[in-house]
């Protein structure tokens, strides 16, 4: 059955188009640097944000209007979701998804039942897979909505939930393994503290390490070959979460000797939170070897919490697919958009028109970004700015061959120091001679 | 004499230029509805920024390559970088400028002599501008560097300090009245407090309005008939600066009958430091009478001080000048880079590569804006969403012709309310096919 | 029936108590300057966050155990909650409490009903009132839950949805009536913007202004002479508020004549929300004439929404209670805790423990506040520090007998400018001080 | 000669003393769990900011009044500064001190000649501590000053910068050595990015590696061993400092195989300006054996910028010496008051007034935070929070002894799982009632 009746398949219309249910800048076909759009953005729907959430806040019910919420039996609304999703996939033409658990299933009266209903829908999804060319991005479970969760999850101080999350996550590698899918999400839900006073974060870290431990071992047991990605977030739902950011996230790995299992889903709206930009905690996690996967949204510059908005920033877009075109893409990973539309877009076609803005977007970025690769734009500023270090004192600093005393020796005759300017400003500039020219440019 | 022989006169080179020395966007003479963009941007150079400042930080001494900084002489420093000033404008084109009394003549040993500095170096700008097309945006006094100014000014513990920052005013509007300035700027430097623990907020209040109607009782003894300027900012140097936004600003002049007497000039950096937008504070100000002009530049999202860079950011750009193009024009005011190159740009022709960036930007968004008005873009979206409060009870509403008793009992006989969606992700995906598909459109 | 069984009356068992169950710092009785704790501070407990909070957050669903959850009919959980309430109220000592309308009934399947809801508790309520000493310090109406009022309330873009809201305000002011509220609040739910570009500001705070006329005129008919109280926050729901802060609120009260109408409700949490202290907002508005009544919570230092949390910082309670102090009290106004328990503190009790924690923090920095008074150990700096403007020039300017060209004259004689310095390091210590050895005082 | 005349040494006077120039609470004797506050507390000034420090900030001139400012030759001056801080070590009675290079002898007209008035300096401070028992906390050199660091100095893009840094930490560690200094601090000046647009991070973060072990290879040679100390920082006067916080330190020295060289010289003001609470650094630090040193001062809660106040906030400073205490003390490190007078505190004794203030509240402090220690106040409740670990499952978890498959086994089996309340408010009056009460406690 159809739920999305009035929207047809969503088309290339350009650049020009004043149809909000047209594509003006993603064209699936159109090549970037020899591979189609679709290969290189690899677009994924958040289930959660798309069929889950009914746009509530903490000061207002939901207001969404779902075709499917007039099914009352929660196993029946799960199911019209799965059907609702695959039309919305195929109409949208995303080639991935991404969900949690409690995303696709309701929870059981117990663990049993929770797993069991789970089992029916992935049953029903397989089906949908085996005729659709969508694929699973990641898949990762909820452990933070139920109230059993409220002191954390793996890193609860209750060790029945540690179990218990285990379970969970257990069942969650196994629908992973199912459904093919490509990475798995850790996300540190309520993996952090609501105030240090009451906490003891040293075994928090340690249960949380063995927590990995154990479901990497468990992955190799059952030949699940995903991606495994820690998604940091710096704060919210717990006062501080323990992922705090990417380097957060890299120095517990190294601790605990996880840092070859691990890469990092990178959500544009928790780096910002962390007091970085979007493309800082890309280009950190790029450089250190680690950069896994992308949730493509953004927050508001004057809001200080997780708006999970669509990403339309074109600088923010340009700078991230800058990253990950360096990155030479995202292997096992993609952009899903862990994105939702706002309280105020409550329409079910605002599901179609938010997903174009944020496609369009990264497509726009996309070409941008080549571009600026083509030319070697920024590469070549940043290479004659580096290039005391191919040669002389700098050649052996960076070979290792110099120690103190040399170099007191080299400076002790320096006559002077002569610097460059850096030209940020004239930098800008360029990007915004990109950013607007590139539609004329086609 | 010449302080930048290796610069000629910047000229209009197009979108596609690599020439950091040519504008990209900035042509004077385009039309935009049917003004030049010399008019409808009337951009000002900051005295302060491009004169003055030695590039230094409070972590480090300035980096700056300044080539009047031979002259050991304060007074022939300062008549250097007048010299070097009306080059300056000359080359890049601008046709204002904007000074703190400071900027143009070092402090004597005393007050008087401190007066007669200011005196010569007023004569040669005279002499420079019977023969220039430059004029003075505005002027203002720099009533917060010297020590003596350490718990205020107007708003000082101390009533000679007071008295002394009166003194200079005065002379500050003597000078805007030779001068020709279009307005006079009052920026609270240090009206504020370190702590409330010490401070009595109410007299420095009542003070501060004092101090504001003698200055305007003066400026209409002598006939200057300047528009007089509040240039809000919420906090740096002071902890909390009184006029801490545009809100507060109004707040305080209408308690103090002022409303009459003044505008706000409105700076992008301190929108953002007060927890609002750059184009909240326009638009805001604007919808009550009270937009005067514009301090061009921008914070950075992740620092929390005012870092006066130049304004890049075409998003920005885009919506001020929609706010200002909306308003009709700045009428006495304009748009005055206050804005300083970066530490690390400290080369002289840096100072001309970013004011091109700033003019670029600001030009583009003007394109832009004018294109989103032509076309009632945004305009037609608003008239729509509020249509009901042109008729029935929205009309009564408006029209003040219902009360809480009427309103109940029209609201006992609604069946049913209906919402439209706001739109918010579509528009924000208009801005963008309008921000990258103007220059395509020429 | 009771709903606290196992709670006694919460007794005063001194600084050293270890039970959570009692006061440590609050002796109703205890005189501070002449006015026992109890009429000095007039606390107020917030029926939605004590008796309707389930304690969910946008990550999770509620955690709150609640023995009125038993009951599954609306109307009858409405009852239990009265009953609740009463038991709560008096076995915690609290004189006062606070609500919206859909706290204490449910909204019905159309306004009559919703409307005849409230009626049915408010007999209740007034029931209650006759045989306890508990009075209402202020009611509301809940006009943001609803997802009528998603694009705001009165500054809705729908006209029926003014009309609604006014229809629920009347109503409001009419309960206000019958239960001899002291004050009627205001606070702007949704009443400020998504986003600026869909948005007329100039409508939406002109038609809030009607809104307030006919609120008042409504109150003036039918003999309500409760303080009417805006109540200010800056953002969240709304990406921007429009009463952001005092400053904001008063601007517009002065804009719209409505001055002499309202006071504010300062929130702690929103003032720091704004960018400001607690105790800044309180004394704007207390030189202003304008403080009402306070929001009794705080916010934490590293989160960027309302947390709402139970006031504890004793720094925070003191200034709070030390402005309160000076501007003699609060009149219709009360230290209402609008705050709520942390998610991880789910147990009924935790209710009252942590109520015990506000009432004990405030009744200590009533304390600490009035010993700094009766010392006039800030007051005392103070007036030192600006007794220049007691006599001579100062006395001049004080007195209006000044003006420019005399101050100049002034000026140019003076010899030398001297400061003094302002301590403020110094006067934190004192405070340090006054707070660490006030218990030892008695 | 003597620049503090009208000073006497500093005396204890108890909580009740009025006078600014006496201790309240910081008794050097006084015992805490068996160590004198002198040793447990180990206090230092810092050389910058006390002897070196004008007062200017980016909107004014320096207010600060300095005996030693009558020299005009820069020698005269060093040496007057020596002359002048021994005197105010001995009369406040601080056992330590920390100094940059440039802060003990001026810069010379070339390297060779600015390594030699260091030693002119070092020889008089050398002579002075033969008959002190003050003592060398910390030494470092400042690399970020001067406009050749302009770039950053181990990270600059220019390799001749990296050398001359060298040269000058060379020195540093010598000079360290010939004053027994205990530790040695990297504090990263301009070590990150303006801009990540021309930046190569990869490149200068290898280097700053090179230079780690450049530095720790030569404090080998030279038998220096200090504990080597790096002190993160998030921004300022970069835009993005590569040492954001501990996390980021730990990370980057985990990866470069220097995590058993360096620990970490946490600074209050950095550690909120990185989003943290200031003893969630210190604890994170704790519990990764990594805590070195405490830069002891604090921020503005309004304020985005590091403002280094005098501590004050006894929230802070009691939360700080718990870890601190924890810790078993700080070995090589101490409490170094990296903090400056305000700009409105600009006489000579407010600099003995200020760090009074800062003794004190880290002494008082120390004494609420062992009286939580030694009651178990905080640590019985957390030791009850996780017992859940000591046996069954939990202990099983935290022997390694289980895996997924045994863990959802159990999880399948329980009934419910039963969470308990996490107690934060009560907590907080803990806090509370251990503050008010420890000074009537003696
Ligand atoms: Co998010
Ligand atoms: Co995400
Ligand atoms: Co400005
Ligand atoms: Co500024
Ligand atoms: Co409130
Ligand atoms: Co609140
Ligand atoms: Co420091
Ligand atoms: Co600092």
């Amino acid at each position: 059955m159809a739920y999305f009746d009035n929207i047809s398949k969503i088309k290339f219309d350009g650049p020009q188009s004043k149809d909000p249910l047209a594509f003006k800048f993603y064209n699936p076909e159109e090549q970037i640097n020899g591979k189609s759009m679709e290969e290189t953005l690899k677009f994924g729907v958040a289930y959660w944000h798309t069929f889950m959430e009914d746009l509530s806040d903490p000061f207002g019910v939901g207001t969404a209007e779902r075709p499917w919420d007039k099914y009352s039996d929660p196993m029946d609304r799960a199911k019209a979701r799965v059907d609702a999703s695959f039309e919305f996939f195929d109409k949208l033409g995303v080639p991935y998804f991404c969900f949690h658990d409690f995303d696709i299933a309701p929870e059981g009266s117990n663990l049993k039942e929770t797993l069991a209903n789970q089992d029916v829908i992935v049953d029903m999804m397989e089906d949908y897979m085996k005729d659709s060319k969508v694929k699973l991005l990641w898949n990762t479970v909820n452990n933070f909505t139920n109230p059993m969760f409220v002191h954390g999850a793996s890193t609860s101080s209750n060790a029945d939930v540690f179990a218990y999350a285990a379970a969970k996550v257990k069942k969650g590698l196994e629908v992973g393994k199912r459904l093919g899918s490509e990475s798995y999400v850790f996300w540190g839900g309520r993996e952090g503290y609501e105030s240090l006073l009451n906490t003891n974060m040293g075994l928090e870290l340690d249960n949380l390490a063995r927590f990995f431990h154990m479901a990497n071992d468990y992955a190799k047991e059952i030949g699940f070959d995903a991606q495994f990605l820690i998604e940091p977030k710096p704060k919210e739902p717990t006062t501080h979460q323990y992922d705090f950011d990417v380097a957060h996230g890299f120095a517990f790995l190294q601790k605990y000797n996880l840092q070859d299992v691990f890469k990092f889903n990178i959500e544009a709206n928790h780096a910002t939170l962390a007091g970085h930009s979007f493309e800082h905690e890309l280009h950190y996690a790029r450089i250190n070897g680690m950069l896994g996967s992308v949730d493509a949204n953004q927050g508001h510059p004057q809001l200080g919490w997780d708006t999970d908005e669509f990403p339309s920033d074109l600088y923010a877009t340009t700078l991230a697919m800058y990253e990950i075109l360096k990155n030479g893409g995202l292997e096992k990973g993609g952009l899903n958009f862990d994105a939702k539309v706002r309280r105020t877009s409550f329409k079910p076609e605002d599901l179609f028109k938010a997903h174009i803005v944020g496609m369009d977007s990264f497509a726009l970025g996309a070409k941008v970004a080549q571009r600026l690769i083509d030319d070697k734009a920024l590469e070549s500023i940043v290479e004659k700015r580096y290039s005391s270090f191919n040669q002389g004192i700098g050649k052996e600093i960076v070979d290792g061959k110099t120690d103190f005393k040399k170099l007191q020796d080299y400076a002790l005759k320096l006559d002077k120091v002569e610097n460059e300017s850096g030209n940020v400003e004239v930098i800008k500039s360029i990007l915004n001679q990109y950013l607007v020219t590139t539609i004329a440019q086609g």
